[in-house]
């Protein structure tokens, strides 16, 4: 099965060139300037008119939760809804966090998110592991996994201390490990241990409303973190490094801080950090702002943060944008939380809107549209050990292609979307560009406004080493 | 006529691809995976086989002085020696700097300089404008030059009082200017009003070898200049700002500093500035220092101006590398300073080995293989506004390709180069790779050992505004 | 003579501590621990109760222009009025400014200062040299004044081109003089050749209210000339080097880098620019603005600029505050630049209410009690070679001290105030203290609120180098 | 009784002058400027000729461990020793750590250091508490111990888990206490989780040596704790912060960052750290280099880090030099850890020669003799509240009065020191000044080569908030 996508303007990191496109079966065949596939007499067994529509490499999400465990509920989105929902969005792979529960065994952890996934996916899907406790045995498992699962990145928490958390020293093992496999470490950096006690606290003298979850993670908290992560990470001899879902001008300016002293340090922000504030949405009245609960927090809108992360993106500072995508239902599923911000399921549900939020700051003069590629879909594949079979419109890459349209509108909210979500954290935002058409590996699974993919379709990647090294 | 090149691994900004490469007439027409070509058919008039080899666009050295006049004798390369050891050595684009002598009408200075360059040259080219003063005729001129004659960028000199110095207000009218009509302003970054100082004062206690060149050109001194271009900069409107030959920690800093604040600010360095040093190369004993005379000069061997170049490569704070191609014979020409370094004609001739000394880089592990064609060929063109004619391997470019033998070796030396000088700067210096094939405009212009090119077959290149914004 | 300062607390950099002081004759005998004097039985001729009172070493305003004249005007102080206003507001020490025109001999230019001076001072001064050009002759005259005439700064101009300015050259060869005899550069630090581009734009397009004075002096421009003077004193060789008048952030950024990088960086700041604003004074309807118009202008309202002041004050990175009191009378002076702003003569006139305007910064909580008495008294005269003559409660020092009443008010304004003007840029402040005795070398000049001085009683000050090295 | 010290020259932080000063009882009575005390014939007691002497503030040592227990042994010098060896030094005023183990009742810690020092001192002394874990109980002590105590400083560990380490909870709330009763935090910066690890794999592969010492707690480590308490100081409101033992470039960096940015931070170096180094002394042949096992360690020859430290005590980023004086005698203490240098007690003894070895800088060219009484003398006094009463030579103030001679020389070893020590950190040093009388309150208990004082004539010191505040 041949397709030729021709009149297009193909967008890449470098720039944006009309070009024509030939698939051949899951594969990206040729290239051809404008003219030359007719010229030459190139046919296909379909041909798509790609006139007045960017063709971009599709969407790769690389910070996912289907189904995650949290807080004694589970993400509202399984990967069959959630992996759904993302291709709508032109989001054609993700990479979702397997999860070893401190004292389990690093393997049976990665076998039950297998499980989960299997058979399940509409898009190709891989999987980080989240470490939840290192020792001997954990740091044998990271070499394993290196090895022979293609996971090839590995999260540590410096917040949410008796769940998730590493202490220092445990931090320093498995970064002298990255540094010998390899292997990229993705940190979540918030001091959890100060922010414990604000939070406990604030409940104390009754201050218990979702508000509260934001005032009592101070961004300071996220930046003193990220400097201590990155000082680990040079203690233990240059060791890649990735913070998730940088949110605060301290933590960025530590960045850029190691990143300008040429270390190997990157960052990804989400769309809820660029767009929303701790008083406009956690701060909503009563217990509405619950929709807006995840870490680290929304925050406050006369600091300087969301100027910063925008100007971070340009500057690539912040390599990448990831949803974080962990869906709770507000009906008994954030009301879990109601008297006590503590107890609210943290996580929002952005995967299927990724690709419209970031081209909205193209369509605002925020971001170039080289960066809205680089960011959404080429660094994210070359980070983590997906290029140039995923990220790129090139010869022997995989057809994971989108067209997009820059005229047409999305409109965003909880009757329309698609993932499984009682009410959207982006009610009523209006985009201007649209996902067109999305292929996967060939296939065309979103198109007419319609989904042709099917559960199962997806394939698990197995990943080789980050290729964003400098 | 079309050409394909099979086997070859195509080398871009972003990764290392093997891909068979059309192409048709002097363009790009079709990029193809391993085996399409042969299995869909594909036929050429000639098949070359680059098994082995690294398949890169063509270089760009966007910085080189064929016959300046400087100092009562002019650089000794003509566009068609020099841009003849150019294709030599890999580099298919040049862009030379026409100038407006101070008082003279813009619009003659680049007349000038197309008599000396039309019918002469071995590959394309384009030229930047220096402009000897400003004055509301020049500001006009720039206008005019953007409209109309594909001149889009223009070099300011904050050295060489009395010759092409300008003013803080003139840099300042001229920025205004750029920041109009999207030019682009390079600057030659050092306080000349003070070095003139420091050097009369040299020059009076007796200090004349040619090593006081570099003692009397202190780096703070270019540090200050950088400093005080990226402020006026701002002042004038986020005029995009462009530092040639940096050579410096402290520019180096002002410019990194400037980048992470967002601002449109980007910087070159030069081979010389990478290698040699003020004590092993200017300070060579009796007047063989005259060699390596240039401005700014080159460093104390144990500062860190080396080691913080390399890193500003890798870190993008350097975006690009060229030549500042400038060569004077030592007979007859650099003698000319004898008991006087000031009157030393100030140039090194490097066009020949750009290509060779930054994949040195890679060779050794200071470079990735995809910043070498980042920084010598992809960014060069995109700064100055010939992407994708020039600058990438991809369907509808120019092809304007080389051939690169990361197995072969180059020896340095003047015996063997080809520009039109007496010696070498680089004699000795022996590279892990080499130049195998150059391809300008779809024409083999060197193969096997041998120049196929000729005189008049470069041509003219109408630039745009650079694309290098964000 | 023999006088005794009872039961009042001495204030100085280290503390505030209960002190009896005995004067005799022009300097300070002695200092008790209270109950020692009465104790011991020391008689005084005159015995003063302090009671309830700050006994603080007199103050140093190290920064007037008594009848400079400026645009075809002269300051409407005279060296008796002026120094009597000083008086009265508790400064027993002025160091104002003798002027060299470009092309005059230095000494002349001292001689017509010394002229204006003899005779007519109410309270001690001494001279900076203001030098307008630097040549050789400049520089022999450099030595001569640190050697013959007590006189060890000398300010240079980076702004004002065709009236003071000296270019980078002329500043680093007194620079390097500096750094030979231990004198001190005095640094007006704006971009003046870019300024009176903007100034000239802004008049042809008719921009000519006074705010315009303020809007083409950009910060910015402060920023990189003060950043351009500490480059140059580090190429003169560590060149002590003192910032007048300081108002703007990114200057201060500056001063902190080289103060911290450990460098013989210092500046100084006005009252104006700690309390008032483009907005709220400069920019007052009609040509009301004049009065403040002074060089730098008053800075932006929502700038940082106020704060990081303040700040600057506590951190020691701005050291000293004195006045650049140089008054204009609105009428017939200020009004010569009606319809253009860049005829209005420079400057505020505040001599008499800087101890006033700096203890407010105390009665509100911006500044210590120790920090006040540091930057008006002590540090002046440690900065200017003055010490412990001057600037000190210190047995053997001259007997310069204020009794200042922390009780009681100031009300501000032209209605009471002693200098010679018809305003006053301080219209309706009220200050939470007053200045209630002043001795001058051990003469009551101002008591019950009457003036005691007379014109002749202040003696010429011959000053040593600076003591605030490190 | 009365002592009349005539012909000296008083020096204190803002200079030094020839000045006379009256001691009557245990407090200074009165200064006089030369020939005032003879004129008006004043009589004394006794009269003490210091002539070509300075007269300096009794030196105060804010940082010893007199019977420090440690890893199963004790300090070597008791109370008595080492009270009497810090008075031959010049040192008037020690304030040691009094220590509540973990799980102790804060009071009944006091209580036994009182029991240790209470009749043994030869000099006055006060007390810091070391908290060993901040509880409810915890806190309310510390309001107790500054209210009804006089002791206003607690020490935190973010080293030594397991016995001092307070976890950055703990730390939060002792800060959020101290930003409540304006007592200062003084913290041991290093991430001692992280150097667990490392010194646990050196053991491991067999580096026990005293120079793994060294190795295993990098700069960086110290430079990461410093910047994690400086934020949590931030978060708790501003708390007044010290830094004990600073060492390391990263730790005086983070520490100028803040004192820029106008926090109340501060900190104090130790003479080790700006003289010795890990490879001359620490990495001494055979078990030797025990000497010199403390922590943080001497850093490494070829960083920075003393010429920063001498820098930073220029700039006064370092506020104070103490000595963390806590000697372990070579045998049977050092020893302790032949084979595995994690059992070496941790300690050098230095409280006799901190004057002295300051003073070298200061012959050196390397601080100013103003700066040297500053962070010696008069900023420790301030800095815990003991200001006016020590720390400075003033009427009222405790006669603690050092001569110093200039001209005379100091040999160090432990032949002629007099701490309880078997050997010395600085044997074959030598002083270019000596220590020559030394007051306490009045009496002369160091004079003519020999020790006039007695153990019980110190008195304990409550001591009021820091006032060093800005
Ligand atoms: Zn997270
Ligand atoms: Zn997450
Ligand atoms: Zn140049
Ligand atoms: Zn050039
Ligand atoms: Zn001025
Ligand atoms: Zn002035
Ligand atoms: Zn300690
Ligand atoms: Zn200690």
């Amino acid at each position: 099965m041949t397709t030729l996508i021709t009149g297009g303007t193909v967008v890449g990191p470098l720039g944006a060139t009309p070009t024509d496109v030939l698939i051949d079966g899951e594969t990206i065949a040729a290239l051809y300037a404008p003219g030359v596939a007719a010229a030459s007499g190139v046919t296909a067994d379909k041909v798509v008119d790609a006139a007045g529509k960017y063709v971009v490499p599709g969407g790769v999400d690389v910070h996912t939760h289907m189904k995650l465990p949290f807080g004694g509920t589970f993400a509202s989105d399984d990967f069959e809804s959630g992996t759904r929902a993302a291709a709508w969005g032109g989001t054609t792979t993700i990479i979702d966090f397997a999860v070893q529960r401190t004292g389990e065994v690093v393997q049976d952890g990665l076998a039950a998110w297998h499980a989960l996934a299997d058979g399940n996916c509409a898009i190709d899907y891989g999987f980080h592991m989240i470490m939840g406790g290192i020792d001997d045995e954990a740091l044998k498992a990271m070499d394993y996994l290196v090895e022979h699962e293609g996971i090839t990145s590995f999260k540590l928490f410096m917040a949410y201390p008796g769940v998730f958390y590493s202490d220092d020293g445990q931090i320093l093992r498995a970064m002298q490990k990255a540094s010998d496999n390899g292997a990229l470490i993705m940190m979540h950096a918030e001091n959890g241990i100060a922010i414990d006690v604000l939070a406990a606290q604030a409940v104390a003298r009754g201050d218990t409303d979702p508000v509260f979850h934001g005032i009592t993670r101070p961004s300071a908290l996220e930046g003193e973190a990220t400097h201590r992560a990155t000082v680990l990470a040079q203690v233990a001899g240059n060791t890649p490094l990735y913070f998730v879902h940088m949110s605060a001008s301290e933590a960025l300016a530590h960045v850029s801080a190691a990143r300008g002293a040429g270390r190997n340090v990157f960052a990804e922000t989400c769309p809820q950090y660029l767009y929303l504030t701790l008083e406009d949405q956690l701060g909503a009245p009563g217990f509405e702002g619950a929709k807006w609960v995840a870490s680290p927090p929304l925050r406050p809108r006369d600091e300087p943060h969301r100027d910063d992360l925008w100007r971070g993106l340009r500057t690539d500072d912040l390599a990448v944008v990831s949803t974080d995508h962990c869906p709770f239902c507000f009906k008994d599923q954030k009301e879990l939380g109601r008297g006590d911000f503590t107890k609210i399921p943290n996580g929002i549900g952005t995967v299927e809107h990724r690709m419209d939020l970031v081209y909205q700051g193209v369509a605002t003069g925020r971001l170039s549209l080289e960066r809205w590629v680089e960011t959404c879909s080429t660094t994210p594949a070359r980070m983590f050990g997906l290029y140039p079979k995923k990220g790129v419109i090139a010869p022997g890459s995989d057809a994971d292609i989108v067209l997009y349209d820059p005229n047409a509108k999305t409109m965003i909210g909880a009757a329309t979307h698609h993932m499984n979500l009682d009410h959207s954290a982006w009610e009523g935002f209006e985009i201007a560009g649209k996902v067109d058409t999305v292929f996967s590996r060939g296939t065309e699974i979103v198109a007419g406004g319609a989904f042709h993919g099917r559960a199962g379709h997806g394939q698990y990647l197995r990943r080789g080493l980050t290729q964003y090294l400098r």
